[in-house]
């Protein structure tokens, strides 16, 4: 029995945002299952601004796309034939199938997961690489400390709602940024930040005095850009600047938008370091425990926004660079 | 007896490169002496970039000097008069005496310096700021390994000049940046880089990849600008930026240009950590004993561009802006 997967493949390396005319959507027979393999039903995509990296024909922290293939992400599915040994028919599965609908899987790089702890959505968001994205890129990078003052850029997103949510379970005064009053809302009432400011109707440079009166110890940057150089000008002795993303530049079709205020670091004695989740990978079972913890306590909330449907892939993904998800974007095949 | 000092005032705030305008020249009776003071008559005059942001009305990690106040600078000078009961007349002596010919000090952050040991404005090279500054930007901040590739900027400039010899020292490959052929000679055969890429000749983003097959783990940046973003893109995995300075960047009238390729700090994993060399005034004592052991054996060479003339101060100043001098700039009075 051979089954059809529905995909994406990458037709085209984009200039700024990825047109519809980028995507290749085709369906494609499967080969039979060879020994040590298993076919995965994907239910739940996960939609990252990192993707948009990937598409780009540049060295970066893993190889780019290939024009034809299909698009990389990581994913959840269900076991649904199997000739591996480890994994059976039935079980719940978390991987880098890409955005199909099917997928074979040698196991590599695949954990299963159990739907009866968590939702299955949720293990691509707190759980995922979202998760230990926001916890190891705080806790390790940032190393915050109770007391201290810890902004958080794209904090209605799905990294930063995280982020910010471990550095108030760590005693720190979390200012949040994020676009529009309704997110903000969201920020402060349902992710229990202290303050939110809202890039769109602010002035952010405003809203970071009037909200650090003792400035920041760590700023957790998720977007880069102007509010980069407007958190920059408001560093503390010895802040610790955490660089995660930079959502506003990913899409740029002109250079990067370098921060003009970095000269800050050197009045301030700061540091500005780079981080990427999957150095992390031997101590992603620690967060993972952690955090479903912090959840079970009602601590750390898990916001995910699905959009149903795998043809809305190329449009879906476009609302993380309109900033028009809220928590963790998830694409439902 | 009453003592005269010729003293440069600064008269205006700069907009980019200072004019001659933006000094006063004056000549003014100093004071007698009061009980726990002392008279130095200055003989060398430190002149360093960061005097140009000393100029500026803005938070910095000192306080600005103030419209009609004596130019902040460190300096070295004789005790010719004293009613202090720790200096006496003849000891000479290093400290913030400013640009002037004459200056009365109470002895806070005033030390005494050996004319036999080294020559004076050694102590403001290498045994001065200029060297603490080298010595903790690159050791402790840098933490360069034996074995790794350190970049240096500004490398026949005083602090990169003295930067790239500790990293030899330490057993590094080292490729120093600066502007022109003498310079680059100089770097390599008076100082002992590995190479130099003189950035006036050659593109540096080539340079580098020439010599730097295995990409940079310490970059010493001295210049911001152009130059910085051209190391970003080629930084080794875990890399360290040390942001000592960006002379390329002080006389700006627009904005300061912000390195474009900040998120090759993502890629690599890398961190850029800004350093004021202030913060280590306990242990400069230990940097000099080092250095002055490296002096002795030959390893550590120091190179001094001395100008004649206190009345030359606006335009040898200027000497580090146009990139014209050879080492530690100092103003003979």
């Amino acid at each position: 029995m051979r089954t059809t997967t529905s995909q994406f493949r990458l037709a085209a390396r984009p200039e700024g945002l990825p047109k519809p005319g980028d995507w290749e959507y085709v369906q494609e027979e499967l080969p039979e299952l060879a020994a040590g393999e298993f076919l995965v039903g994907v239910s739940h995509i996960s939609l990252d601004p990192a993707m948009r990296g990937w598409m780009n024909d540049v060295r970066s922290y893993i190889p780019p796309v290939g024009i034809g293939e299909v698009m990389r992400a990581a994913a959840i599915g269900e076991v649904l034939g199997s000739e591996h040994p480890s994994f059976v028919v039935g079980d719940h599965v978390s991987g880098a199938f890409g955005v199909q609908s099917h997928a074979i899987s040698d196991g590599k790089g695949v954990i299963k997961v159990d739907p009866g702890l968590a939702s299955l959505p949720v293990y691509l968001g707190v759980l995922g690489l979202t998760g230990m994205t926001a916890y190891f890129g705080l806790l390790d990078v940032g190393k915050p400390e109770a007391g201290q003052t810890v902004v958080v850029s794209g904090a209605a997103g799905a990294v930063g709602g995280v982020a910010g949510q471990i550095a108030k379970i760590k005693g720190c005064r979390v200012v949040g940024i994020a676009g529009g009053a309704d997110k903000c809302r969201h920020v402060v009432e349902d992710l229990g930040f202290d303050a939110c400011i809202d890039y769109k109707g602010e002035d952010v440079g405003a809203g970071l005095r009037e909200h650090c009166p003792d400035r920041i110890d760590v700023y957790f940057d998720n977007v880069g850009g102007d509010i980069l150089d407007a958190a920059l000008g408001r560093l503390a002795m010895h802040a610790r600047v955490v660089i995660c993303g930079a959502i506003s530049q990913y899409n740029a079709t002109d250079k990067v938008k370098g921060p003009s205020n970095y000269l800050s670091l050197l009045v301030s004695r700061s540091s500005m370091t780079g981080m990427v989740v999957f150095d992390y990978a031997d101590r992603y079972g620690e967060a993972a425990v952690q955090m479903a913890g912090w959840m079970a306590d009602g601590r750390l909330h898990s916001q995910v926004d699905i959009v149903p449907g795998l043809e809305t892939f190329p449009d879906t993904l476009l609302k993380l660079f309109r900033g028009e998800n809220v928590g963790k974007l998830v694409l439902q095949v």
